[in-house]
């Protein structure tokens, strides 16, 4: 992990210290799983874009740290709404501490994240930090809602991902250039670049619950398809399920009955892999290619780098 | 109810408006449930302690209006947890749309109170408001931890409900006097005032869950007890258990399956009544003394009677 990460990990660990032993285990676990810092990460490398703001400075470090103290906060809330026993290879927060203490947990959490944000943002960027949030609150209801909904939308699962992921992901990306003081194309482009890598990012997630192994995803496979989230492999696979298997296995209310193995057997024959697998494509070649129109230099090369070795590789 | 309280109704109702219908319809049943406005109310006759901020202002009563959907963030998820049927005399919002979207409901809120503190409010004020969420969660966590717990000190006790309730009292005066200006003694002494209504009046509202009826608290009586929350009226009644009855009752994990009616009866025959109430007594006179060490006028007439009728009555 480069330094400055590691500087990160530490002003998150710093900020988010309690002399409560529930929260100070609960967060030691999941903050020091093996997470990839990937949204402190395009904050640093999206600041060098701009003068104003050094991404080694205080200021910087403590943004990138707010971002991931926000990420996980929702991360924890996720795990007790979809009820999953693992996060980044550790039991999750309410597995340990039960629902009750997650809940708070992440509220915690997330209120270290403000504190930071208050601290060291301008007005503007605590106002979209804020602003993202109730976003993704407003997401994941609707995904809650959807649950068990087989027939859910292409266009209805990517305007879930967007605010489950890619509008973190951009936020990211923006904050550190917006921070930094970059042009305003530059900027605006540096957002579009994170919108669709978080798009290829989530769907190879999704994908990787149908093809991944518990070991490499470091969650249960067919996770997504037991808490009733219907993802693009499995919306795909249905509109070219020919002999209709695959729609009496996904019955709404009633996929954690179904064998999952079978599910997934099908997902995989039928080409729903492929095709998400062409959509996540899509989405990396736009990032690639937004990458491509911003000022040359090293950062522009690492953000390449990056994005090469997060969306482009087997799965 | 006075016409500035209904402005910051309003404000509540425009900033957490959602265009998703479950967001929509939780937070309107409980946002238009009976609360009493009672902080954003201390904010506001606080902020006539000072000269730099109009009572009236947007920004004074959008501030108002933070601090009332903060707290009811905190009923949402506080239900959540204490799986409380009922809140301001309607169904809890997990009572009506589950668990899950409370959750991801309470956070919407929370995130929509950052929004508005955030346009609105100082730096230094959106950091105590942060802060204040912090020490709201610990407090939380440790009360969950020391559920069924019958030997609950009263020391313990007592810094548990500064968290819940006196934290958030406090805040609303100190904010509203800090923005305003006020002297930094009426400051510090709107701070007390709000801290020693807070704990007198979590005090009653303890009291009346043994008490009350359930017309009149809106909530199940003897809810606290079946929750495992152990609160002062229990604890005091414990040290007076001559027959050890009332120990037997309270054995931890089972206060569900005791006979709460009996419960609620020893406690009242205890003695356990009285002293909480002379313990609530206490606070509500240091509210009043220092309230008398305001300047003179008008708001602190104000804020004398609204303790008057708050806390001097029958419970």
């Amino acid at each position: 992990m480069p330094e400055t990460l590691i500087k990160v990990s530490g002003i998150i660990d710093r900020s988010s210290a309690s002399q409560n032993p529930i929260i100070a285990e609960g967060l030691s676990a999941i903050l020091n799983g093996d997470g990839k810092l990937l949204r402190p990460g395009l904050l640093l490398l999206s600041s060098q874009f701009g003068g104003a703001l050094k991404h080694n400075s205080e200021k910087c470090l403590s943004l990138a740290a707010a971002i991931e103290m926000l990420h996980v906060a929702t991360l924890i809330h996720d795990d007790v709404i979809d009820d999953s026993p693992l996060r980044r290879g550790q039991p999750s927060v309410h597995t340990s501490y039960g629902k009750q203490d997650a809940v708070l947990i992440g509220d915690f959490l997330l209120s270290r994240c403000f504190i930071l944000v208050s601290e060291y943002s301008s007005q503007e960027q605590a106002l979209a930090l804020a602003r993202a949030i109730s976003v993704i609150c407003s997401m994941e209801i609707e995904q809650n809602s959807s649950r068990y909904q087989a027939d859910t939308s292409i266009r209805r699962y990517f305007k879930k991902i967007m605010g489950k992921t890619a509008l973190l992901f951009s936020l990211a990306c923006y904050v550190g250039a917006a921070e930094a003081k970059a042009s305003s194309e530059s900027a605006a482009r540096l957002r579009r670049v994170g919108y669709n890598m978080g798009m290829a990012f989530q769907i190879i997630d999704d994908i990787l619950d149908y093809t991944g192994s518990a070991e490499t995803v470091r969650k249960a496979l067919g996770n997504d398809f037991k808490a009733g989230i219907v993802t693009l492999p499995l919306i795909f696979a249905l509109t070219m399920d020919g002999s209709g298997e695959l729609k009496k296995l996904t019955v709404p209310g009633q996929f954690a009955l179904a064998d999952s193995g079978r599910v997934i057997a099908l997902v995989k024959e039928s080409g729903g892999i492929e095709a998400a697998r062409s959509c996540a494509k899509k989405y990396t070649d736009r990032a690639l290619r937004e990458i491509s129109l911003l000022p040359g230099g090293a950062p522009r090369d690492m953000l390449e780098k990056l994005t090469q070795r997060l969306l482009v590789r087997n799965y």
